[in-house]
């Protein structure tokens, strides 16, 4: 069986498993007070070139927006997001079990556009009583987004200095945040997401890791007892330790960028050969997602060898599949795919 | 430095180790829904010879009772829970986040006493209105506590009879069950705590795993859609192997209990030191936690070699200290600990 | 100056006051139990024709939109409304705060569709997975609408039946229900509500109380415990009988329906006006909210002598304002506002 | 039958009755912005001597707390208050379902020791780590307390200048506030409660008002948004005047203090009288509420012709049981109650 079917199908890259081992009967203190927490957190900002950040390792993807949201927003403000994004759709509602609302904006391939947000925050601000409505207090973005694809960094500074002038955070959820920092189309570097990004979070889980994703805080903006808020959510590893060492390694030699480039190196393989065979693409995607439309009868005889994933029907003989590679697809598995295409 | 400080400061058991590395490339289906995770829920259902019980494994302990906790109370129900509870202390209000009361009773060691808490229920059953009032709807234990004592089989079956009479579900929260589950001195098994207990977790972060506790609901009565409100909590694994195949190893060959088995020894080893030194002991632990008075002057000299725990100040020269053993403590270190006290 | 800005810009109806008046020394219990609040409840249930049903009063909409709602979802449940409902836009968010999230359908002026309100609940019970979405677990619908439109019976019934065969309870808001049931189209009666829905509310405070609404559960299906909750919300009326007294004046000798009709005779009254001088309506409403179109310098110099409800900018020049009649207003007052249009 | 029940069992102090229908037709803006809100406001502050305070009208005492409370802490942050506080005991949760710890301090007669609140303020302080608890965020007493005891001004000062210490807000729960002013012992004045709290609230329900409760911050305090925070907990009277007319009632012509003492005048009378019977007192309190032990027997026969309130039982034969005048208590009452004892 081929399996395409997401990000997270394998455990970690084995330099992971392998420091994992090389320090397990180190004794350290728990909670991320060890010293591999602090020199994955040194390396992290680094990389972003961000040394007045703060990095704050947690378990997992929802967890992360859950926690980073309900710590930055007042009681009574909600969260701006692409009626597509993670926290509106596939996450439970976690946002809401906070006591917050998300604000969900129109979606263009799953992404916002700065003048329909603009628009948005401006009726906040204009004659009008707002005082019944929940206020917006944070803006949401995923990059890559739901769909695969990326701002440019013209995008993200004008969505930045927009956010800059109604004074609210922008966050970016970087669950894939590898597979977009190395795409070919791409001018948006790490430092750039740290420069204009208020919080941001770098996904371990679909790249690379066991588990864990590091949140940036960029500018000195933590919010007081932050320790404590994750621990009140759940969220506070006892051995710190497992998220500390994963990150120490992907951070070490670029391992990070390195593993997140075979994954776009498989997904253009497999852009091409779905090309080539005339197969329609849902939409362009730059990242290691690629969308497909299928007729039903291919796509039944493709889930004998193939795991995919369902993306939505579009009449009653088509479907969407998505195939996603990874930090850990093989080009002969992509060779095997294209033979059953 | 010698560390006696708790029981989660090394990584793993080797054997987890090897089992991760082994199984790293299989590619396997997210969110729990692999067999590792199936193998793992059918040993421990095996090991508490409760074969109508349904396990969920979770990632660490305030979590785990977080999400037991607020997906078994109604809203207007609060959870029983002696006052020295950990979900009262040191989950920064991990409970009240979810909306619910801790309804505290006294301690004895650590331990409810099933008078007290049949007093109390009685009190909502009387003649008086306690529409007020938030309603006792679930009962906490730990097991072994916070000061590493135990119920014996009688407590616990008085406990669980006093719940079922009032209709509420007995949880224990078992984050160091293993070292309960060995003690020297105990008369309570695994499947009598399956047997007492409607839901409890076998905690796996304290015992030799990375991270991990397994839920069990013994009556058949996990609540609808469980897996919805621990993603909804932000607490759903994507990569629910890592769990599966820890619990898998832990309950093959009965390795949990052999490994909790070492922190006993080494903590019956430690206390006869103790004992012998004239060591005054706080409390009679059973258990892998070891609670003494120290001279402070003593205490400072102690630490320039060894990490251990403060529990809290007696006067104004004395401290209450903690000792902990786990299952990666060796014989060795023991000894060494010795000839500093 | 002449106020059609909204429906509750006066005090009460004089027979409440006086009824307030003659009772305010009789010593009663608190909190509801008083024999006002029981004849209030009778009588509202006769009016309905629902013997079997359940009562309760409570002070405000939202707060009976918060308590209603919360008081019947699961936790992994959010409540399906039109995205212009009333709990999506105007309450502050008072639905997300206890932690459901509002799961917003397509409007059509102010109404859901109940084909689209079946094809978005089927999909939750379909072959695909939704664990990681949240579970509609109610629909919420006003009548009359934010913009003053009605369901027919027959629109309804349907409703019912697709939440019936969802097992969904059917919430109606009826913040505005007396001048809803007096419009001169409808066919829905206030038996007919109470056969359709589960749950409704009778709004007071628009419809002549000084505050008030009354939640009536229709099936023998008051969430247990519903005053604990009442309580924990903050709103238990100490003086239970402020509600019970206004409520049982409005529902003797059907004072309700009768000071409900003289909104809608003074909004017709109103409307003809309107079309004879050739407003542009924005929407056609048959209750007491109507919706026009003016050029802005027209709206400014009415706005010297008359207040008047903003709804939206259409364009440069143009502004849609609302004209509310109510209980209150007086045919000079509409005679008078005529002559300013 | 003779009512010693409680301070709520009549209605409204004529003065407010004849103030609602004698304003009844007057069209005002909605949601506390109308003039008699604005009036009851500036009286209030200067009764309070406190013109940089800000004052916000409520309908009830639990509402009052849990909005107050929540609005001012922070997540991470707990409220504390003595074992026997309102909000600890009898408002059903109110505080944990906004997602906030009560944190308990020993009562005595209903009143926290400032020794002790310095002591356990101090730990959060020290060397020890407690991000794994939760923080004090605020200070809660009520005065009278719920066993109708008060606060010297001495006590007062040091409990103020111990949360200024500590950066807490000190908040006064004024459920019974009048009745305490115009206790013949007291040395605290309103000026007083506003110097002394941060915020505090003057009650109307218990004091001669249909409902309402009047929050003062004291330091120009209040929170962001606070409106808005009221709506999204479902407290937003749409017809606020009935709030703002009967404060402004109550603080015309010092009617609040002047109603308030015929409370303490005839629960003078009635502590006179069962000390002149023997009945044994079970504890002193100075304001409106007396609880005197009473053979069972003996209760049994009171009961025929007047209502009291059960507090507790002390023995299988004898009960606590609290009598309450009020504003509304007659001296005739009073009695015709004394001749039944």
């Amino acid at each position: 069986m081929l399996y395409f079917e997401c990000d997270y199908s394998e455990g970690a890259h084995e330099k992971i498993l392998e420091r994992l081992a090389a320090t397990n009967r180190e004794s350290l203190p728990g909670y991320g007070m060890d010293h591999y927490c602090q020199s994955a957190k040194e390396k992290i900002l680094a990389a972003c070139q961000c040394p007045e950040g703060d990095v704050h390792l947690l378990v997992g993807g929802t967890q992360t927006n859950q926690i980073v949201i309900s710590s930055m927003l007042r009681s009574y403000e909600g969260v701006v997001a692409a009626e597509t994004g993670h926290i509106n759709t596939h996450e439970a509602g976690a946002i809401e079990t906070t006591g917050h609302k998300v604000l969900a904006l129109p979606q263009h391939e799953g992404k916002i556009d700065g003048d329909e947000l603009r628009r948005y925050l401006q009726t906040f601000y204009g004659d009008e009583n707002h005082e019944h409505m929940v206020f917006p207090g944070m803006v949401y973005i995923s990059h890559p987004t739901e769909y695969g694809t990326l701002y440019t960094k013209e995008e993200l500074k004008s969505l930045s200095e927009i956010c800059r002038q109604y004074k609210l955070p922008l966050y970016m959820d970087g669950a894939r945040l590898g597979y977009g920092l190395v795409s070919p189309g791409t001018d948006v570097s790490l430092a750039d997401v740290a420069k204009y990004c208020d919080v941001f979070y770098i996904g371990g889980t679909k790249v690379g890791a066991l588990c864990g994703e590091a949140v940036v805080f960029t500018k000195n903006n933590t919010p007081p007892h932050f320790m404590t808020m994750v621990k009140q959510r759940g969220a506070l590893l006892a051995k710190g330790r497992l998220l500390g060492i994963q990150f120490d390694t992907l951070f070490t030699d670029s391992l990070y960028l390195e593993i997140s480039k075979n994954a776009i190196d498989t997904a253009e393989m497999l852009k091409q050969i779905l090309r080539e065979k005339g197969y329609p693409f849902y939409l362009d995607s730059p990242t290691n997602q690629i969308f497909v439309t299928l007729e039903d009868k291919k796509l039944k005889e493709l889930q004998k060898n193939a795991v995919v994933s369902f993306w939505e029907k579009t009449d009653a003989d088509h479907t969407v599949v998505r195939f996603a590679t990874s930090w850990a697809t093989s080009k002969e598995d992509v060779k095997k795919l294209a033979e059953l295409l």
